[in-house]
């Protein structure tokens, strides 16, 4: 294959543009395109040729763009450029077919993501509480507070909405929509991987009450590529730079129905 | 006409679910249909016959429903209930002729808007930084530290990124998106006179330095239907029970260079 063959195709590829120490709001992106299965160039951290992170940061510096990204994650679909995690998916979905192609469904997937992503914003102020500007050094007070009262209030309700939804589907797939598995699904999966690691004291109890979650997460877990994506490098390990941080001083002793 | 035919035509109209005291997240929704000038039922404000905010909290316990809403808004469309502001204007738009009828325009108008609901969130939070479920007056102190550091930092991330879309578009329109108003820009305006409610101060200040966005307000202002909505009684007040809410003590002096 001649040079420029190559070009094309690493160039026909999908570009997802994120930080590439972090599994982040990017997660539920590099979840969809290994479950389905297709290649993908997560560019901050493939460091081949001319892909590294200053191509992101570049973009994200451009005051020239008509249509500029607000912030990562953003991909890029040759001359496409779109941001917000949520919006990604909806596009991304019914082209490497990760979601029903029933319209009515593709909005729902959609709406669950939206009340997935809101979630997570909620999880990362957790230990941001004051601004994200400042390390959480600097606001550890204010998180010990916050942190509490999210275990107690917030969980509960996101994981009430999503069990609700689990085990009303009258497919009874233990899948979020129809009889299949939908990008949706995944972020949801990453969730409870993610509050597990942030808050395993209180997790354990919490988890409890929600048996069609642990169900849906286990049974992401054993699917083949998700599986296989989990054991490969390409999955960056949690730690304290993401969404999900383990903070043992926020995870202190509770009960759910305290 | 009969009973049966003015029901029917009742129930051929859109149904907004939102709190009745508050602009809040509804807002955008409100503004929309009022733009469009299609007539839509705001269902917990218009007080005739079965409406009440009562059937919106019916359908917000219903644990029945296949999909249910997370969380007000939601709009009901005959059968669809549809939650998400985004989500509810990227599903309105081109039925009420709100966006382009360009596939990549309304993709764009949607990522806008996204960014306008995660600014709005961020928002809401300068006067709930540990959790919604508790009153302001028991986390003011950690407002007080929040407050200043969201006009320092977000408002100029935002602002800057609205600004470039409207200094960028080649159509010179002074919409964000081709020649004509879509729905983020009535958002965009409502961003800014909450902003400008909540803090006075600092706004004038911070305002300055943006002038695509102060014509873009100032035109959005003088449409003659949303002119007309805002002097009817159907635009409530901004007031403290509200996402925009004016607490001196959060808008002490403050210059954007600081």
């Amino acid at each position: 294959m001649d040079k420029n063959a190559a070009k094309k195709i690493k160039n026909n590829k999908y570009r997802l543009y994120y930080w590439p120490t972090i599994q982040g709001r990017g997660e539920a992106i590099r979840l969809a395109f290994e479950h389905a299965g297709v290649e993908y160039i997560d560019v901050a951290r493939d460091y081949i040729g001319e892909e590294s992170s200053e191509e992101m940061v570049s973009i994200l510096a451009d005051n020239d763009l008509e249509r500029p990204p607000f912030a990562p994650p953003f991909l890029r679909d040759g001359e496409i450029i779109i941001a917000q995690t949520a919006a990604i998916l909806q596009y991304l979905g019914p082209k490497i077919d990760i979601v029903s192609d029933k319209l009515a469904d593709q909005v729902f997937a959609h709406q669950i993501q939206l009340t997935i992503c809101d979630f997570l914003s909620e999880i990362h102020d957790t230990h941001h509480p004051i601004a994200s500007e400042l390390y959480y050094e600097d606001q550890v007070v204010e998180a010990k507070r916050k942190a509490p009262l999210f275990l107690k209030f917030r969980i509960p309700k996101y994981f009430h909405y999503f069990e609700t939804i689990l085990s009303n589907n009258t497919c009874r797939s233990g899948w979020l929509i129809g009889n299949s598995l939908s990008y949706p699904d995944l972020s949801l999966f990453q969730l409870v991987e993610g509050l597990k690691y942030s808050f395993p004291k209180n997790f354990t109890l919490l988890i409890k009450e929600y048996p069609f979650l642990i169900k849906l997460h286990d049974k992401v877990r054993q699917e083949p590529r998700i599986s296989a994506y989990l054991k490969s490098n390409r999955r960056i390990d949690f730690n304290e730079m993401g969404v999900f941080r383990y903070y043992p001083e926020l995870d202190y002793k509770f009960t759910s129905k305290g």
